[in-house]
C-alpha cells in the first residue's frame, strides 16, 4: 500500500496511538496508565493531569513519557516544575491549562477526573472528536443530555469505564437494541446491606467506608453506602442507552461479579461479569472495538459457588428512589442532587450529619428547589451556575441536620 | 422509492418470508410454530415434515397453510393423504421425499430433525443456501467439519438453537471474537446430580426420565442424566465457535437460568441467560440479526434469589471425559461415540443395561473402534457407513453389559 505514511518509512496503522489521561493520579488513571506502560511502544502519551499530587503526576509523566504534565492546583505547580527541571515535558497549571491539555489532540482521552471539576476538561476533550473513555460521572449525572449532544456534535466515541456502563455497553447487541427491554445495574448494597437503620443512624465515617468489594475514593465509597452511587449510575444509564427512565432497574448483587443485565423483548438477558478489578472495563475502552489482554483474576464460578441477588430495600436505603425522582423531574433536579449529595457526603465525612442525614439533606435541597421558576440548563455555563445554587442550597440546609 | 417491488404495488421489504420446518411435530418444531403462527402474515410456509406424526403434522400444515407435508415414514403416508385430502397441501412421503421437501427454496429453515435421520435433510436445507436455524446435534456431533464445510460453500448463514449454543452465539463479541479465552457450557447436572454411585446403579429409566428443568424427548433427557448431552454440546460448540478444544469447559449450574458465558481476554465474561423456554433461542434465530418479542418468563433475579455453580464431578459421570477424548481422536470417534450411545440409551430405556453400563458400553466401543485402520470421514456418505459401525459395534458389545 502506498501511502504517505509508508513513503516516510513508517509501517501504516503501527504508528503509536497518542493518548491522554485526564485525572493520572487517582485509581482510574493510574490503572490505565499501567496498561498502557504493558506496551508502551504502542502509545505516544500526550498530556497527563493530576489535580494536587505533583510529585505523582512528575513521575508518572516521565514513566511514559508524556509531552505534557498539568497539575490543576496552582500551589502544586512548583514543585511539578521542580520535578520536571531538565525533562522535555511541558509543565503548566490552573483550570484554563487543565482545559488546554485535554482539547490537545489525541485518538484517545481516559476522562478520570472525579467531581464537577471533570466537567469543562472533558468538554475539551470530547470537542476535539476523539475517543473518549469516561470515568467521570458528573459529565452524565449533570450535563446529561448537554453532554451527549456535545459528543455527537463533535463526533467523538463515547465508552463509558464505570463497570456497571461498562458492562452494560458490552451486553448490549448493537444490531438489536431497539429491542432492550430492561437495563439492570447491580449494586454491591455496600457495607449496610444488613444494617438496620438504627444501626445506620449511629454509623460513623469509618464504618461507612468499609467497602465490601471495590477499593475507591472516600466520595465514591460513601456513595455505595447510601446507595446513591447506583442512583446517580441510574442517570448516567438513561443518558448512555436508548431505553426510558422506566426501564432501568436495580438488583443488589453482593458479590459484585455480575455488573450489568440486559433483557431482550425475546427474554434473552446478556450479562457481563468480570472480577471487581478496574483494569478490566478501562482495557475495553483502550482496545474497543477490538479487546486487549489485561492481567486480571479470572472468573472461575465453581469456585465462587453461588451469586446472590437481593431486591434493593428503598426504605432503608431512599437515595435510589431521590434520584429516581431528580431523573423524573428533569435535567435541573440531577444538578441540584449530585451537588447536594457532594455537600452532604462532605459533611458526613467531616463528623458534621449522621448518615441518613446525607439522603435527607438531599432530599430537603431537592423539595426546596423544586419551586424554581428556571427550568433546565441548556449549556456547560448554565450548569455550573445550577451545580453552584445547589451547593450553596445544600448548604443553607446543612445547619437543621447538624448532630447535637 | 422506486423498486419493482413498489411499482407492482407490493410494499418493498413486506413480502412474506418463505419459511420450513424439518421436524415440525417435535418440541422444538411446535415452538418455532407457536412463534410464527402469531404473525402469521409475515411468514409464508414452504414445507414441514414429521417422522411419524401424520395427523399431528396434517393438522400443522393446514393450519399454517404449508404448500407441502412430508412424513418421512412410508407407513404413515395413508393417513397423512387422507387428513389433506381436499386442501391444496401437497403431501409426499419417505426419505428422499423429506431431502427434496429440505430443499426446496426457502429463506428460513428450522433444522430440528432429532438423531442420523437429520443428517441428510439438514445438508439438503445447507445446499440451497438459505439460513438455517440448527437444532439437530448429529450435524456438528457426527458431521462436523464436513456440515461446516457444506455451510461454508452454500454460503447458509448457521444459527445454532440448542440453548447453550445460542447463548455462545450471542454473548460472542464479533468484532474481538479473537480475544475468546474460553466458553464455558452450564449443565443443569440431571436428575442425579446429588446421587451416589451406587444409587446411579440402581436407577430405573423412570429416574433418568425427571429432568428437573426442562421438558424434551427421552432420549435427550436421558443423556442429561448422564452428562453425554453436555459431551456431544462441547464437540459441537468446537465445530461452531473460534475455540480449541482445550477452551472449552463445563459447570454444573443446577437452575439452568445462564446458558453458556464466553471469556475474553480482558477479563470479561458475556453470558447468556433466559428462563428455560426453548421459544428464546428459537426466536433469536427466527429474528436474527434483529430480536422479535417472544412470550416467555422474563429473568427476575430478586425472585431467583440465587445461582450456584458447581465444578461436574467426572468420576460419577465419565460422559464428559469419553466425549472429551472422542473429540481429541478426532472426526471418526465422535461418529461412534454419537451412534454407541443412541444404542446404549435405547438399551437402558428398554431395561436391558443399567444406567452407569450407558457410558461403559460407549467407551468399551469407542476402545474397540481405535486401533481401525480407516481414519476420518469425508463427505456425508463416509459419515453414514462410520455411523452404521459404530451402531453394529456397540450393539456386539452390548451381551456384556446385559442386566442379569
Amino acid at each position: 500500500m502506498t501511502t504517505a505514511a509508508a513513503i516516510a518509512g513508517r509501517a501504516p496503522e503501527r504508528a503509536p496511538r497518542r493518548i491522554s489521561v485526564l485525572g493520572a493520579t487517582g485509581s482510574i488513571g493510574r490503572n490505565t496508565l499501567d496498561l498502557i506502560g504493558r506496551a508502551p511502544e504502542e502509545y505516544q502519551v500526550v498530556a497527563l493531569t493530576a489535580n494536587t499530587d505533583a510529585r505523582g503526576l512528575a513521575e508518572l509523566a516521565l514513566r511514559h513519557k508524556a509531552e505534557l504534565a498539568v497539575v490543576a492546583d496552582p500551589d502544586a505547580y512548583d514543585e511539578l516544575k521542580t520535578c520536571l527541571s531538565g525533562t522535555s515535558v511541558e509543565t503548566a497549571s490552573g483550570p484554563e491549562a487543565l482545559v488546554e491539555a485535554a482539547g490537545r489532540p489525541a485518538e484517545w482521552t481516559m476522562a478520570s477526573i472525579m467531581g464537577a471539576a471533570g466537567l469543562r476538561p472533558t468538554f475539551a476533550a470530547v470537542r476535539q472528536g476523539a475517543c473518549i473513555a469516561l470515568a467521570n460521572k458528573e459529565c452524565l449525572v449533570t450535563a446529561g443530555q448537554v453532554f451527549i449532544d456535545a459528543v455527537t456534535q463533535s463526533g467523538a466515541t463515547l465508552l463509558p469505564v464505570d463497570s456497571e456502563h461498562s458492562a452494560a455497553f458490552q451486553a448490549i447487541d448493537q444490531p438489536a437494541c431497539d429491542a432492550v427491554e430492561r437495563i439492570t445495574l447491580t449494586a454491591s448494597g455496600g457495607p449496610f446491606r444488613t444494617w438496620s437503620v438504627e444501626q445506620m443512624a449511629a454509623a460513623r465515617p469509618e464504618d461507612a467506608l468499609k467497602h465490601p468489594n471495590w477499593s475507591m475514593g472516600q466520595k465514591l465509597t460513601v456513595d455505595s453506602a447510601t446507595l446513591m452511587n447506583k442512583g446517580l449510575e441510574l442517570i448516567e444509564a438513561f443518558h448512555l442507552f436508548p431505553v426510558e427512565a422506566g426501564q432501568l432497574d436495580v438488583v443488589v448483587h453482593p458479590q459484585s461479579i455480575i455488573h450489568c443485565l440486559v433483557e431482550y423483548s425475546d427474554g434473552s438477558v446478556l450479562a457481563q461479569m468480570s472480577m471487581p478489578d478496574m483494569r478490566t472495563p478501562i482495557a475495553y475502552s483502550l482496545a474497543y472495538p477490538d479487546r486487549m489482554w489485561a492481567p486480571t483474576e479470572r472468573i472461575n464460578l465453581a469456585d465462587l459457588k453461588e451469586l446472590t441477588f437481593e431486591p434493593p430495600d428503598e426504605k432503608r436505603f431512599p437515595a435510589l428512589r431521590i434520584a429516581r425522582e431528580a431523573l423524573d423531574a428533569g435535567a435541573r433536579a440531577t444538578v441540584v442532587l449530585n451537588a447536594a449529595n457532594e455537600i452532604a457526603v462532605r459533611s458526613f465525612l467531616q463528623g458534621k450529619i449522621g448518615f441518613l442525614s446525607i439522603s435527607e439533606l438531599v432530599e430537603a435541597t431537592l423539595e426546596r428547589d423544586a419551586g424554581h421558576e428556571q427550568g433546565d440548563p441548556h449549556n456547560l455555563d448554565e450548569i455550573l451556575v445550577l451545580d453552584k445554587i445547589g451547593r450553596e442550597l445544600a448548604g443553607a440546609l446543612l445547619p437543621r441536620f447538624i448532630l447535637k
